[in-house]
């Protein structure tokens, strides 16, 4: 009975070259959250459902995945690493608070598919919990900036705001705190959806494209005003946002104490290096989650901006005393590692590299079967990463196909004749390829014998060794 | 509402110190499996149910996590990286044979819960799909080799046999092909339930501990005690127990071609120095899997075999094919990364490292903030691990004491008047350690003024450099 090799939609395979590019690009960001000190912590990928859809807002609790177990306990695969984390917190005495982690891992949404939207994705969190200091922040802001310049993302913006901003705001607009949570989610879709379908989603409501009903909120069209005036503020520097928001909220109760918080992230940062014209103070970010309670970021690539924010988070220090005990000061962000790697892929940022193998070891003649295994062997011992042919016994035209598609760099090729006189010869597929697509120059024609040399078995590694550490043309 | 923190059975967090050192164990192994040059895929965590319990066994099939997704379609959770491994393979058109891929990925199965058995657990995989070649059984046996040497897991036996030995001994002993699967499944519970239940459970069955009744497979004593003599073929090396067998089997049709193909993996591992003292041939290997068609592979650790193999796998040729298409000869072995990780630890061989972190920057004065802070991001620059004070303001003791129960080996500390001479003191806690288990001799303590010195501020990147690349004593 032949089944169909299907997947089930929104979930994908990553085929080697797009595992290797994203190992690539994990490498450079796990460098980075260890360089600040930060460890790592991993959870199992199943929960139990009252633990995360207690902490998901309504479209989140819909989205997960649900679980059986032979127990038929109510599990689901986790949608986040924020809720997982604030459950370990809880769960372990032992922990040692500061609680600095990072955590690479899947999470799962089964959210309606759309194009480079999967429902399988990974996320890597860092946070410090248990961290009230605003030194907590500024390292995370820092951290994302360090991990875009890693990447070699481009240049991009990091935009920031504060829950506690936001509060004023609704204090300045007279709004009611019972609605913050939902001005603050229609806020969060300003990118998205632009003013007008915001300050409509703010007061009445309004149809979308398939005429479905988007309820309002009611707000009262001078209360919608006060938050344009809010939105409309900004500046060059956060310096400069933060003087004129001082001045428009200057009789909101608190609001001192609230931008002295935001403006001592600012001045850490410009003592840091961080400076405006990467970290900017932008009032337009609210953050959709429920659960966040003062400073809110995102990072985007000004280069794809339509890739969306490639890192999220914020402070958030209510979360992990759900599970009991006091609350737990905490602030992170969450790199979506797709969403970063589509991003590099379509500035054409990501390597393209095809295996891990550096070098082919044909093998043309039974008869020197066990010379071609010393020969592979003697190339790994060395660390050069090779691959020996295990296919069908093939013509080495059939071999060299395969290493050309492969773009293995070096192909050995040894027949009986070339064994009896202890040599090996060497071909550089790359000058191959150049020949035949007919790049190369004359020179390099002659200079390469179609970029095959024959050698000394006894010089293999040491040829190799130096042929690969040769800089990329 | 507060949630109980909670797992559910069978499930674990691997806090900092276990993540850190499980990442350790994958580094090395992923490095010996990039040497053969394999490289990366990925795959969903959530299959369709007919790929997966197609390719189990009955048990296999009652351990799957199901899952449901929106559309209420049949998924589950894969419980190996075989079955995603072969759907892949079938799927996608492009791929290049022979696909030799490893994969690092976390497999479900919900077994009766055990002490140190958990239902999520980490597999690591290396395969080589399309790959009909003796080298290519050969490699994996070498890989499993090379990665227990990395992972320095001291002596260890990789034992192999080849279900084709155990077709010979069917037709030896005069059993029919029907009970191929059913034998050989009883065969591979020799080491964990010894010779004498295996015998009854070939034969008539028995009850076990709990009373429940085994099922025999009806087997004559005849039948038995041939199977009896296979068994009890061994020797000091693999060509001795090869050369007993072609004489035990010299009248069983196809005994030549077989063991020849066994001889010719035997004899390519003696080129390569893989000798019988670490590579045997164990005629008692079996594997429970119903895919292995040719040669099977197991390792356990000669200071540890409690933890049974930490390395299972063989050659599985018609995989593949349930997808449809023409059979695609295929070999690889699976790393148990958790009982591996579980042996090692139980040796004392895992690292017990607590945290990333390398320095730890106390902050004792508010004023001096961005001076912490500079000096903090300064260190992070030169690529040391840096972690600095976030926590609630506290005293410096508390702070010694955080550093001290992560055991980051150093603290600056900087007051007022320190800062005003331009200095910074640097305690080297493993010294105030030492002292205060009292281990340490009286020229320690005077030479290292409790672990500390005063260096200028200037000097402190150099300074903490050259501490760090010091030899552990």
């Amino acid at each position: 009975m032949k089944i169909e090799p299907r997947l089930s939609r929104g979930l994908r395979d990553l085929l080697p070259q797009a595992a290797m590019a994203r190992r690539q690009l994990i490498g450079k960001v796990r460098a980075v959250y260890e360089n600040y000190g930060f460890s790592p912590l991993e959870t199992p990928a199943v929960e139990y459902l009252d633990i995360l859809s207690g902490s998901a807002g309504e479209e989140a609790q819909q989205s997960i995945f649900r679980v059986v177990n032979p127990e038929e306990e109510a599990l689901g695969l986790r949608f986040d690493l924020t809720v997982p984390l604030s459950r370990v917190v809880s769960r372990y005495a032992q922990i040692e608070l500061p609680f600095r982690r990072y955590q690479l891992a899947q999470v799962w949404r089964a959210d309606k598919p759309q194009p480079g939207r999967f429902r399988q994705f990974t996320q890597f969190d860092i946070d410090s919990v248990g961290a009230p200091s605003e030194i907590a922040d500024t390292e995370i802001l820092a951290v994302i900036c360090d991990a875009l310049d890693a990447v070699e993302a481009g240049p991009y913006k990091v935009k920031f705001s504060s829950r506690k901003i936001l509060d004023l705001l609704l204090r300045y607009a007279g709004i009611g705190e019972d609605l913050a949570a939902d001005v603050f989610r229609v806020l969060d879709k300003l990118d998205k959806l632009g003013l007008e379908k915001v300050k409509k989603e703010l007061t009445a409501g309004y149809e979308d494209e398939s005429g479905a009903p988007v309820r309002g909120l009611g707000l009262a069209s001078a209360q919608v005003s006060k938050i344009e005036d809010f939105l409309s503020i900004t500046g060059d520097t956060r310096g400069e946002v933060l003087k004129t928001l001082g001045g428009e909220f200057r009789d909101v109760a608190g609001s001192g104490e609230q931008l002295a918080a935001v403006e001592s992230i600012s001045s850490h940062l410009d003592t840091l290096g961080y400076r405006s014209d990467r970290v900017m103070l932008d009032l337009g970010i609210a953050r959709g989650l429920a659960y966040y309670t003062g400073p809110v970021f995102e990072a985007v690539l000004l280069d794809a901006p339509q890739f969306g924010s490639v890192f999220g988070g914020g402070r958030y220090d209510d979360l992990v005393s759900r599970f009991g005990g006091p609350p737990v000061p905490a602030t992170g962000a969450s790199l979506g590692v797709d969403r970063l790697l589509a991003a590099l892929e379509h500035l054409g940022k990501v390597s393209q590299r095809k295996t891990t193998a550096q070098v082919f070891v044909s093998t043309m003649d039974r008869a020197l079967m066990s010379e071609y295994l010393q020969i592979a062997f003697e190339l790994r011992r060395a660390g050069i990463r090779t691959e020996i042919n295990v296919g069908r016994p093939k013509k080495l035209g059939k071999q060299l196909q395969r290493a050309d598609r492969l773009e293995i760099p070096y192909v050995l090729i040894m027949g009986a004749d070339e064994a009896a006189r202890g040599m090996v010869t060497v071909k550089e597929m790359e000058v191959g390829r150049a020949r035949s697509s007919g790049i190369a120059g004359h020179e390099q024609w002659k200079a390469a014998r179609f970029g095959q040399q024959e050698i000394p078995r006894a010089a293999l590694v040491e040829t190799l060794q130096r042929l690969l550490e040769r800089p990329a043309a």
